[in-house]
């Protein structure tokens, strides 16, 4: 099986990253705590006083290259690719793709290995990339085609209003995809 | 239909920009001539003691960046981008991704527009992209599938012994891909 693996909430964890960043750049503002996050977008539900330092934050040099990874993201990518499944991470670069790019991939290389960049596959449309799970936090997932791939939705705070979807997360994996 | 553009030997002149670099940097350095080029791969090709030349001007900041269009192929991409078909960029990254990864979208937003960046795809392994056509001048294109599309082989000089390929071209490709 080919199983295709989002980056930011999946694998590196955005969120934490940039309330993290946000704590410390603007310790006057008030923020929302990751259990608290109810969109998938941060800057629509921060106040819109703070929507475009949030952008600010995620533009910045050094944002995408310092995100923490998930908790037990690597062990469960490691655990994978020993299995006889096909991994590829699959992940969308922002548009103003200037930092976003290149850290993806330092970042994959710092935390998984120089091997593991081999893996990466960087579109913006996920539905033309063949796979038969896609693990992703984010629903729903648009492009030109109706994928190949069940969409496994990585369970976040902000997408737990999400119906009808199978839920993942690096705790419950193994009763999810078969050996 | 879904029509996939490779970029290196396709929409940009990496021949020529290695060339052109190389005879400017190692005037004094025996070079292969565009026509007489037979391999795909140019550090091969050229004597033992210039193939490290080679692989330091293509590893170097702004050789991707600087390679010139193919001609034709910035007029055959906004023909093909009226027409109905959905267009992506398809390319395979160096493993040595420290330069090539972001000069890829800078050198497509620079010759095509900033809205093309999104069509971009970036995977060393093609075979899972889904699409009707593949427009690339390598062959074999191997991956861990079986692919969807059609390679039709971009004619290039290190190409040319390539047998059992539907041959294409900025110059013919209209007869090449149904309006």
């Amino acid at each position: 099986m080919i199983i295709l693996l989002d980056m930011d909430g999946v694998l590196a964890d955005f969120e934490m990253g940039l309330l993290q960043t946000f704590k410390s750049k603007h310790p006057e503002k008030p923020c929302i705590e990751l259990q608290d996050r109810t969109q998938f977008y941060a800057h629509l539900q921060y106040p819109p006083d703070s929507r475009q330092l949030i952008q600010d934050i995620v533009y910045a040099p050094g944002f995408f290259r310092n995100l923490p990874p998930i908790p037990g993201a690597m062990e469960a990518c490691r655990a994978l690719a020993q299995s006889r499944h096909e991994l590829f991470i699959c992940t969308s670069p922002l548009s103003k793709y200037e930092h976003c790019v290149l850290e993806k991939y330092q970042w994959v290389e710092e935390h998984l290995g120089m091997a593991w960049t081999r893996r990466m596959i960087l579109t913006k449309d996920k539905t033309l990339v063949h796979g038969d799970f896609l693990i992703d936090d984010k629903f729903p997932i648009k492009g030109v085609r109706t994928p190949t791939w069940e969409h496994l939705l990585y369970s976040q705070p902000y997408n737990r209003s999400v119906q009808g979807k199978r839920r993942i997360n690096w705790q419950n994996w193994r009763s999810m995809i078969p050996d």
